[in-house]
Parts: structure tokens; C-alpha cells; sequence
């Protein structure tokens, strides 16, 4: 699978569909038969992606509804592939022609442009729209519920926008409970508030903000991970590099190890209820590639949208020439309240791929009780 | 290829051996017939592996000498898989059974125990040990000979050695000359005896630091790289954090970021000398997932060695308890120096493969008059 | 890409959907960019694949009209995956629920059902149903319209059904104008109207048929293949057998070679019109899993169409005992007919994806001025 | 994992070396840990591979001594990848210099040496000789070792050899017994003699002989296939494709079921002992591309050595002219006795595989009591 739209050994996922075409699409593959599955587990999930403050995001409004095309009959998954899609509905492409030649900065535009010889889908950034996140967050969704029957939970949310950081060390609970809550998605909800008022201000000026994702995995039981090459950050990094507009990952302390020494930074095993612990979890819950039993911990940097209001330096592709330019079409200000749900997903996908690879979870379920 | 000790998909590397085994090697995959490979070529880029300085490095001192077993007829590449291994010599695993039921704090021995069923060959960390990167490294010496013919070239140094950090802004003509030359891979010399001298101090506290690596890959067109799931800064990150010690990975100015706004963080485009550039390069030369044509720019955070000469906390496997442990085996007090080629290699077998896949690689480089 | 559903490495084809679900899908990823290519193109491919002559076919009758999802802009293919599917609408479930812990004799249901753990969707054979040849055949007229850009062509055609068989040498016009004007798609038309009267009589005993479809590549150029495990035949055979019914597969003279002396079977070298070429073609184009640019001759056994109309021993899934089941549901009594244009398929999705791994289809097939 | 030497998803097989290099090399990875491996039972499978009838076979006489290099530690499979070699001792290439511009007709030289622009190692056929199975071999035997653990067996031998064929319905026990006693691997001892003088008289006259060799796969479980490409008939035809020589595969009665009417060839479940079981195997055991418990039956046809002493007709690849040719060096009058322990071995290779695949051997084979 060459062409990088599928991710995946086990369970696997191709995205297909473009912001302006017909559909966003996702095809789920080894997705182990004996999953109950319905379209409401999905709608869930992506009724989380537009937040509901209508200040921060953009004009584009519609409810993504998916149709489960395949893979699931008797509200079960069968084994086969779950192909699922949502329409594209509320489409605008008028706006995009003026860009054609007019490369966005920040954006895919012209590399894109270069790497497909021209031919790509343009319309509102075809298969570089964020919009193709809903195809991520659906497959997500599968692999969430899949996770959770084996006590695994996936939570993201806003650690920082812009210049506003919370600081705060959250419960599990809290984050559960509060991280949509916002529409931030910083389940600090005083802090969320100001949050918005930093987007709303940046939008005024015709800006954009990017901010910091935090993201946990929890209840993953020691030893998932393939090193050398598909170690379990690696992997997850790999996938979180994938979600639009991430610049960094780290997991642990990530950065901040560099300051301390061997003896600070080092986790040390303790016995915990007869199970092995670590006193600390500066290592973000995976060592040597391996997760090693403590909740993993991801922080990802997401860069200010690209589309802003004011005119920007470009050039253009079809003179060759210096050129300028102010992007049109409807847009965020900020995409990290977007991110958090594609973050969620893009890390359950990835665990549960493992968690097949290394065995945690089985290849069929259950078996019914008709067959021998 | 599910178990994770190959990665790419045209150009491809699959490693073996372990610390203490017979030997570390490794097969390259994919490379395209007609490149000039010889045993020389790789012994450059094994020699860059173990600094000069012996004070700053583990006791472990052997020359490794690779030896190229296929793929490679009459000085060139054919085609076909190119095996190259070099013997463990100076092996000593008496230290190692002290430790079987005592898992090494930031170690893999604890989740690579349980990965596999207890069976792994733990002496000196097995398929663990930095050793293996010899495996890497062998691998991007053919990597960067291939890339090198189509212009590419991938520059490591180390930025940050604990708090040491150079701030000097490089030309890429002293990295070139200058990155090899201190023994903490250090190309702004005077700060890199200031490095050198903290790990030796480190290492008389029987402790350990970590660091910063940057890496430039200079002169990769536009256009490469596999959106959605293998974009190019994905892939990347992904090869970057299966070197060992890897904690976080950035591109351009990755964190930083966040602190900007849309307007600051964009790159310009601006026409120069007749090609499209960009005028600041914050992004890193990715966009999309896709290279733009301008420095690809990564940073990496590498966590103190886990090894220390002080007691720690661990627990007993066998016995379930609580209990203390010193390591012995000898290792460095800080493997940021070793991880700059293997930062290089990671790189460039990335990089290599990619090139192939976007097609600014062909599958053979050349063809000899001979066939029709 | 564990689950089995997806095919090729640069030019790959996932398939989705079951026989009496809402669509019958196909995922064509890597397909270059720039490909002209309309639903009309796919139309006429699944205009073939039912035969006009209703005696010989299953009573399901519906027109299946693709429905291009992804992947195509202004007619030209953009390089992102191409989604294609077809509604099932003419579904009749009712017969099926009867046969649920009945395995049908020469029918996946057993073994699925086992694989499965008995979550499968067993309506009209679910997955294991000939309809999802409709999956198959979309992606091949995709593959066929890459491959005729570069001069090669796929034909296929009945060679014997039952115990008639035609003996006729064809010439590719012949084949190509021929091959499915009659309803058993043998070009031999004297012959062809004796197998169809065959399949009748079949028909009316409540049996059926098998027979051989031979096919021809044509124009492949030398040098096609990936020993020495992805030969060119092997990859060819591969994708035979899984076209549904299929027993066996030979290249060139097949079995009949074991008769012959090396001096008899070796295909002498000429020069012919100054280029390389072999006198015969017993070898069927392939020499070490590499085509030699002779015609690639393959020649495939289809076993009898499982479901017959007579009683048969079985044995019932939830009792474990002994049971008699006869067959209801729409059946064909012969699917050679219907296998021609999934033969045509299979060898032409693995053509095409060969022919970008060799590197004799670009990975773009050209780039627009605009692009740098 | 594009370049085609790597087969397996799970239990994957690289293979590397040529005829006149250094080694020929293997590298298994995905092994579970805990299986007992030795360099013993490699070396039992290497010595079935040459027959001890001198007249047979080539001069070229070396006992190849396996080399474990990797994934071994005290005596059991640690679930990391295992490299094995074997030297390349009795190499004489000076007999083919002279083919190097003169294809051997029936060889893969002329094809290959297009595929890698002129640049393979031509020398004893390179990539493309005999030679290779050596690396299959040491492969299978580690297969064979893991499926013994779960009661599978694989079991090839000759039926044919040119026009001698032997009929003979074997028991299982005489064919575990008989098929590696008698040179030419036919377990009827009768027959097996003549087989062997009918070789001797084709090598008198210059001549080579083809044959048919049947393997049968004992205590497969139900459910092992994954559909829709990766059908267990369709991996198992692939990987009997990929053995050189090989021309044709069927699977139960293959080509003889298009004479059939489904009411013979349909395989009638019955209870027995308990459980699901076929009448009959018509279909080989294998259904929908799964398997259904029954003995998997294979049979492939061999072709004629190409290497035979008299002169031939081929072209001159510098001139383009034609020319002739007599082939030197050494080689077997009919492979079909060393393609005997091939044809298990690729049989053992993709059913190990398909086993871990479809849940039936789990990814650690045991934990030891010390890790938690």
C-alpha cells in the first residue's frame, strides 16, 4: 500500500473523499468480528469535532452524518471491511479558483500541486482539508470502542492556545468529564473561557492561534510495541504527525528530560497491589519502544491555521512571479478545539492496531456458540 | 512484515543480531541497481559512530568492520538485497545475569520481558542495546550514497548537551566540516568542549545526561512524501523516534510556534533565481506532509542515558518485590554523540525511500548498453 | 494490510461490501495522476460481465451503474484513492435463513463461518458471493485503462466448458472482436452456442458446469516481475485464484511441459524486427518471474458452480448431526461466463501494478505547465 | 517491502545471496518466541535436499552447513528476527563468462538482466539460481518446526518424472516414510527407480525432464484464509510460483473438476468422530479460500531443466544478433528431486504464516513464570 492513504498492519484504515467532492470516506479493515457497532457510536464521535461556539470556528456548518456502508450486519462487525461515509454537504467552491495558481502559505497548495503534476483537487484544499479529519475521527471511533472492551480509554484535550497555557494537573475524572465540555476542549474551564476570547480576538484581526494538544492512553497493559522499527511512540508519533498542523510530538517529559539527570529522569519500578508501577512516569508509559503497564502521555504542538485574513506574500505558479495574496473561503482561526478529537482518534487507531499485533486483543472476539 | 525490524517501503532495511550475539546486521531492500557501493563506503560512517574522546564513552572499544555478504557484483549494486554484517567481538556478558529478574529503570528490560514471553536475550539489552544502531547506521551509509547522487544530503549535530547549549546559528559548510570533529558532535567548537567536559563530570557522580540533535536534509525537491498516513514529516518522526533515547521530535520551529501567530509562523513564498522559495523556513520545509524544496529541519530530544553508577529502585520479576539495583556492564555517560549518525542514517533511509516513492528516485539508476 | 482485503503494492485495490448489503465497493489506490477516467469507462466493463442469453444465468438481474466517489476532478484521476460502488438492489434474503447452520456443499459458509466466529453476513454468501466479482471488475477497468495508455491489453475468454472445448487457434483480433459477443464468451462462435446449450441442459438436471478461461497479455514489456517473491506469475496466479471458483492455474503449456525434453519445451531466442524474441511461447511470457515480452498465457480451471439444484448431504451447524439441504436462492448453473471478465480483471490490476513497481509506468503520467 | 525478495505478513522470509557470492542467507522474522531451534534441524532439512545418486544430480557437490546468526538464545526462538546462512563453498565461474551476452534459453538472464539494467550477478544464474532454494529451505525447516507444534504436517514428493508416473494412492505413513528414501522422492520405490534411470538416459542424451510434484498439508484447522486476496489457495499457489520451474498449480483435482458436475464434484459434509468432515476432497481443502480441516492437496508441474548439453539457438545481446549456444557449467538433468523439499518448504513458509494470521499459533508460543 504505497500511496500512504491506508495506515495500519492489523487493523487497518484507508481514508478516501475530498473537502469539495462527494463524500469523506473511511474503510476499517481487521476490525475483529464480534464488535457490537452502530452509526450512533460513530455520530458521537464526530459531533465532538465541531465545537459549539460558533465564534471560533468556521462558517462551514454541517452535521456529519455517517452511513455504515459495510462490515456490520446484525448491529455486529462481521470481520470484513466497515466502510463508512459521510456527504459532503454544505460546499462552496466558488472561492477556490482565484487560488489555483496562488499557492496559500502555510498551506499544501503547492507542494501538493508539484507531487500529483497538477492534477490534485484543489477545492478547498481537496485531500489537504481538515476536512478530511471526519474520515480519521470515524475509524477512531471504531477503534475506541474496540479498545474500551479491553479497558482502554483514549483522552485529548487543550493544554494551551496561543499565549494561554493551563497549568492546572487534571484528574482522569476531570478530563473525562469536562474536555468537550468547552469549546475550547480544555477541561480547565476557567481557563477555556479565556482561551476563546484569545481565538475571538485573533479572529477580529483577521489572525489565527495554535496551540497545545495533551493526550493519554490509559489501562494499556505492558508489553505492546514491534521495535526496532514499529516502536509504540514511533508509531503513535508517526500517526499524530499525520493530524493537519502538528509541527511536534514528545511523550513523557519529552523536551524538558534534556535538563535533568539519569537519576531524575529515570522511572523507578515499585511493587503497586501486586502489579509493577513506576514511582514516576517521566518516560510517558513507553520504554524501548514498549509500553510498560503506566498511562501514556502525549503533547502535541499544532500551528496556527494557515488561513488568516490579511494579505500575504506568494507567488504565482503560472508566471512564475512574485504575487500576493488574501485568502478567501470560510476558515478557523484556531484548529487545535478541532484537533483534540483527531488526536483521540489518530492514537486509538494506533493502539489498537498493537494491541492486535501483540496479541492483547484476539482476532475473532467471540465465537458463536453454532460453529465448531 | 509485522514485526517491526523492517521499515520502508521501496527502500527497505530489516536489522538483526543482538548485543551479545554473533554478530549485528542488516538487509537493504530496494536499493536500485547501479550505484557504487563498497565496504569502504560504510566503514566511513561506522568510524563516526564512537567519538574519539574515550573519557565521555563506554569501556566497550571495538572496531567494526562491516562486511557486505549480497547485492553488490563487481563493486556495484545489482538489485538484488544487499546484506552487510559486522561481528560482536569484545562481548562481556558476566554482567548481565545479575540483573535477569532486576529490570534497569528506563530500560526496555521490564516490557521487553513481557513482549516476549521472557525468551529475549537480555545480555547487554539484546535487541536493545544502542548497539544495534550499528545496524542503522550501516544501512544509511548506502542511503546517503544513494541520496548523494540526486544532490541529497542529511547534516546532524548535537545542538544541547544537558544545560550546554550552543545557540550559534551554523553555515552548512561548518557543519559539514566541523559536525564530526569534537567528540561531543558539537560543530560550534568552543562550546563543545564545555560539553564534553560536563559528561565527564556527570559520569564522576555516576550519573548521566541527554541532549539536543538537530538534523538539516538539504536539497530534497519538491514534492516528496505520501499524505495522509505516510506524510513526509510522519515518516520521518517515525524513524527518528525508533532511534533509542529519542523522547520528542520537532520540525522547524516546532513548539515555538505556538507562541506565534498565523501571519508569523507562515513562510512566504517569494520567487529566487527563477524557483519558488520560501523567505523564513518555520515550517521546517513541510508542508502538507509534502517537502516544499526548502531545508527539511528536525530536533530531537535524547534522555539521559539510562544506565547510571548510582543505586535505584527496581522490583525483583521472580519474586515480586520491592528491591535495589546497581547497574554494571559498562556504557556512556550520554549517548547524545552516537545518536548523531544514527539521527543521519534514520534520516536518510527515510528520505531515500521516499525519493523512490515519489519517483525522483528511479528503480534502476542506470542501464548498461548491453540489454535491449 | 492484514485482513485480506486489499491487493497490490503500488497500484492497490481494497474491496468492501457483501452480497445483500447496501453496496458492493472497491478502494483503487495508486493509480497515477492524470489518467483520464469516467463512470462510462467502469460501465462498460460491468455491461460485460453479465451474459445476454437469461437461460444460462442466475435470475438476479439488475444493471449494476458505478458511482465514482473520490479520486477523479474534471475526468482526470488526481492521484488521491479513487472510491467506485454499486448499489445491490435487487436483494432477496428470504431463501438464506434456512441454510444458516446448513452449509452448502462447495461453499465457503463452513469454513467462513468458523473463520468468522460465526458473525459473517451468510445472506446469499455475504463476502463469498460472486457478486463481489463486481468489486473486482471496477478496479479492472481502471488497471485496463492505465495499461492501453502503455499499449498492453488484457483478453480473456472460454476456452471449454464441460466437456466441450474449443480447439481453435485465435488470433488476438479474433479474440478481441469475439470474445464476448456470445453469452459463453468463447470467441469460437460455432462453438460457443454448444456450450451454452450445455449449460441449459445443466440447468435442467438441477446440475452445473465448469471449464477454462485462458487468457492473454499482450505487450508487456520485458522485464516485468519481482523474484523471488513477487515472480510475475506467482503475483498472476495469485490474484487468479482469487477470482471465486478457480482450482488451477497454468502459464504457457503447463501441465502439458512434463511431457516434453528441454530441447522441446526451451523457447528458442530470435531476432525478430531487431528486437529479442522467442521462436515459441511454451514458457507463456514469464522466465524466472520476469516477463521475457511474449504474450503471457495463462489458462485457469473453474470448478462447477457449487450451488446445484439437487439434494445434497450436509450437516447441520447447531445439532452436529447428519441433514439433507437442497439449494434454493438465484444461482447460475455455469459461472465461466461471468469468470471472463474477472480473469480480464485480476491480470490487469496485477499488470498494472507490476508495470509502476518495474518502473515502466511513471508514478504521475505527466505534469500540467503550471506546476514547478 | 516492494522489491519483492520478503514474503509473509506474520511470518515473514527474506532470503539474500547468490549462487557464486559469499552466502546464501535467510532472515525469518515474526518466529514466536519460544520455539526449540537449533542449527540441527535446519541442517536435516538442507540434507534432504540433495539426492544421493550422483548420476542425477550436478556435479556441483557441497553440504551446506546452516549458520544461525540471530534470534536464538540458549537453544529457543526469542522473537527477534533469526538470520541464517550457508557459505558458498564449490563455486567455479569461469564457465560463464562466456553466457554473459548469449541468454540461455528456458533461464532467466535475458529478463533479468533488463529488470536490473545489466547490472545483476549473472555468475551461476545469480539471484535466479537453484541455488536460492537453500535459503526456502533453512526457511521451511523453521516453519515445519513450528507447525509440528501444532500437530501440521507437510509432506511433498514426486508423482511424475517426464513420462514415468506412478498412480499409486499413498498412505500418509508410507509417504513420511518413503518420499526422501529414493532419489527421485517418489515414495512408491517401484516406480522410483525407473524415474531415476529415465533421468540418467535424458542426462546420456543431453536432454532434462520435467515432472509433477504432490504435496498434501495434514492437520490444518478450519478457518485458516484470508479473502478476498489473500485466499489461502492463492498464498499457497504464490509462494509454489515463486519455487523455480514451476509452471503449473492445482489444487484437489484441479484441472480434471471442468469434467465434473457439481453433484460429483461437490465434497459432501458428514459427521465424523464428532466432527464436520468432506467425503470426498475434490476441492483439496480449501473453500472460499479458506480452509475447511480437510488435507490440503497440492500438485505442481516442473518444467524441463533449461540447462540441457546440446547446442541452442539465442541472440547476442551485444550484437543483437542470433547466435547459439551450449550450455557449461554444471547442472541437474531434471530439478524435480531438489524441488521436492522446495515445494514443502514454500507450503510450510505460508501456512505458518496463515496459522498465526488467523489465531490458530499465538504471537508468544509461552510465558516463562518470571515475568508478570
Amino acid at each position: 500500500m504505497l500511496a500512504g492513504n491506508s495506515t495500519g498492519k492489523e487493523f487497518t484504515v484507508t481514508t478516501f473523499g475530498e473537502s469539495h467532492g462527494k463524500v469523506v470516506g473511511v474503510i476499517v479493515d481487521g476490525c475483529p468480528a464480534g464488535l457490537p457497532l452502530s452509526e450512533a457510536d460513530i455520530q458521537a464521535e464526530l459531533d465532538r469535532r465541531v465545537p459549539a461556539d460558533t465564534r471560533i470556528v468556521s462558517a462551514r456548518i454541517e452535521r456529519d452524518v455517517p452511513k455504515i456502508l459495510s462490515g456490520v450486519f446484525n448491529s455486529v462487525t462481521t470481520g470484513a471491511p466497515i466502510a463508512v461515509t459521510v456527504e459532503n454537504k454544505d460546499v462552496d467552491s466558488a472561492d477556490y479558483e482565484a487560488i489555483k495558481n496562488l499557492p496559500r502559505p502555510g498551506h499544501a497548495d503547492y507542494p501538493a500541486s508539484v507531487r500529483y503534476g497538477g492534477f490534485n483537487d484543489y477545492r478547498g484544499g481537496g485531500r489537504f482539508s481538515g476536512r478530511v479529519t471526519v474520515a480519521l475521527i470515524m475509524a477512531g471511533a471504531i477503534a475506541k470502542k474496540l479498545l474500551s472492551r479491553f479497558d482502554g480509554d483514549v483522552l485529548a484535550y487543550t493544554r494551551t492556545i496561543g499565549k494561554i497555557r493551563s497549568d492546572k494537573k487534571f484528574s482522569t475524572e476531570e478530563i473525562r468529564k469536562n474536555r468537550y465540555v468547552a469549546s475550547s476542549r480544555c477541561p480547565d474551564l476557567a481557563c477555556a473561557g479565556r482561551m476563546e476570547e484569545a481565538i475571538v480576538d485573533a479572529r477580529k484581526e483577521g489572525e489565527s492561534l495554535g496551540g497545545v494538544v495533551e493526550c493519554l492512553a490509559l489501562n494499556i497493559p505492558v508489553g505492546v510495541g514491534d521495535p526496532m522499527f514499529d516502536s509504540l511512540d514511533a508509531e503513535l508519533a508517526k500517526a499524530l504527525f499525520n493530524v493537519p498542523a502538528v509541527k511536534a510530538v514528545e511523550f513523557g517529559l519529552g523536551f524538558e528530560l534534556i535538563k535533568m539527570k539519569g537519576s531524575e529522569s529515570n522511572d523507578a519500578y515499585v511493587m503497586q497491589n501486586g502489579k509493577v508501577a513506576t514511582s514516576t512516569d517521566n518516560m510517558g508509559g513507553i520504554l524501548g519502544g514498549i509500553s510498560n503497564g503506566m498511562p501514556i502521555i502525549m503533547r502535541v504542538a499544532i500551528k496556527p491555521t494557515p488561513s488568516i485574513g490579511l494579505e500575504q506574500k506568494t507567488v504565482n505558479l503560472t508566471t512564475m512571479e512574485d504575487a500576493s495574496l488574501t485568502v478567501k473561503g470560510r476558515h478557523d482561526p484556531c484548529v487545535v478545539p478541532k484537533a483534540v478529537p483527531a488526536v483521540e482518534a489518530a492514537v486509538a487507531i494506533t493502539l489498537a492496531d498493537h494491541m492486535i499485533r501483540s496479541g492483547f486483543i484476539p482476532k475473532v472476539l467471540e465465537r458463536k456458540k453454532i460453529v465448531g
